[in-house]
């Protein structure tokens, strides 16, 4: 697969990007834990491995990219070397069903509940991801492609009606001050995870070639990742904070 | 582009400078964490953060100018692979709006203030730096790095506009013993940014040669950077120590 100069720059420099945000966000979050109450302090480092764990697999992925591909006087070349497609799957597998869990988690629900929605969406999360790879992997945009995909979207519909329809009641229950940022996190953890379907999908429906095809993907997943465990970790610092305040007054 | 040995030595060592500086700062930012009061934690952490991701891409950029150009004997020669100026850019994204929010949190505004100047001030920045990216990396010193880089300057200037007369109420709420550091921090902020288009328009007066050029940019942005973010760091880690304290006595 060939890439221009202008695709090559723009994931290389997503990945660093990622790589950066994630690293950045993860000691923020971990840093914080002082300024909430022991109530929330799970869901603080638990929203900081998700960061870190996605750090960690973008430094990979940076590299597995930088061992794929070599640019000299502005022109790209394909090394030979396989771009390792797992990382992300292997990232995900272990961060998806922990953002969930800090998702829960923050809501501070009653224990037994905490641990019944904990494990049937980890279940559903870790299904959805293992259901996606084969098509991932699978080397064209073909039926293979297509059906594993298709077969994802049965525990991802359920994960999304359950945050939805699930949790509206428990959305009612919380504090006033934070029961907009509830609602909001559930809704950026809503919007973008159906940008991940998109991007896998979008190969369907566009005519690029290869490298444009590509590019859009890798792009795709990075901005979605920044968005479901960056952006979405921020908002459940700021829920865990202010939580932590109301009852400290 | 040629670079003499000079040249070589000095971009080489200012991009060392940088990373030393900017990862020292941010143990100094975070191991202050104990010395200030909850209320200042938060900003105090960004501070850190801001260095710390300042530190990263300096370590890149490092490493990509090593890899561009090498040195032998006393010469210099372009290996032909690309110098990434987007690591900056990328840096910048991310640092600018934490700059920002680091001194509007550091002032102890009303929740609702603190919001809605941290959110503004932020996509300004956001919106200055995306504007800058084109002209930056356009290939010569044309039309195109002037209009990109005239059009950065709005958001640039808003910015700057906001920091003078909007933040000028506030600072004569501020604690008597502080008054004066937080009306320095904003002159820091504002004296260290105008280094930045300074910079980035001076390929257009000087009639110097390419590696003059780069040159002049690369070791230009490094003492804007260590001053807007390392130095202006250290205003703001005074400012939460005073504050503390004298919320304490």
């Amino acid at each position: 697969m060939n890439l221009t100069f202008g695709q090559y720059e723009l994931i290389y420099n997503a990945f660093s990007f990622g790589t950066a945000t994630f690293f950045a966000a993860t000691i923020f979050f971990w840093l914080g834990l002082t300024q909430v109450s022991q109530k929330y302090k799970t869901a603080l480092v638990i929203t900081g491995l998700v960061t870190f764990i996605a750090g960690y697999h973008y430094l990979r992925i940076f590299n597995s990219f930088g061992a794929a591909y070599t640019e000299m006087d502005g022109f790209v070349t394909a090394t030979g070397a396989t771009f390792n497609v797992a990382y992300r799957y292997v990232d995900w597998l272990l961060t998806v069903p922990l953002l969930l869990i800090e998702l829960i988690l923050v809501m501070g629900l009653s224990r037994a509940e905490t641990v019944r929605k904990s494990t049937t969406l980890g279940i559903a999360a870790a299904l959805m991801i293992i259901l996606g790879y084969p098509g991932e992997v699978s080397s064209g945009i073909d039926s293979t492609r297509f059906i594993w995909g298709a077969l994802s979207m049965i525990p991802f519909l359920y994960i999304v009606y359950n945050l939805f329809v699930g949790l509206s009641d428990s959305i009612n229950k919380q504090p006033e001050d934070v029961r907009g940022l509830v609602s909001a996190a559930r809704w950026v953890v809503i919007l973008s995870w159906f940008f991940y379907p998109i991007v896998y999908f979008a190969p369907f429906v566009m005519s690029v070639d290869g490298g444009g095809t590509f590019t859009v993907i890798e792009v795709g997943y990075t901005i979605a990742d920044v968005v479901a465990k960056a952006v979405f970790g921020v908002m459940i610092f700021t829920i865990a904070v202010r939580k932590s305040q109301s009852q400290a007054a």
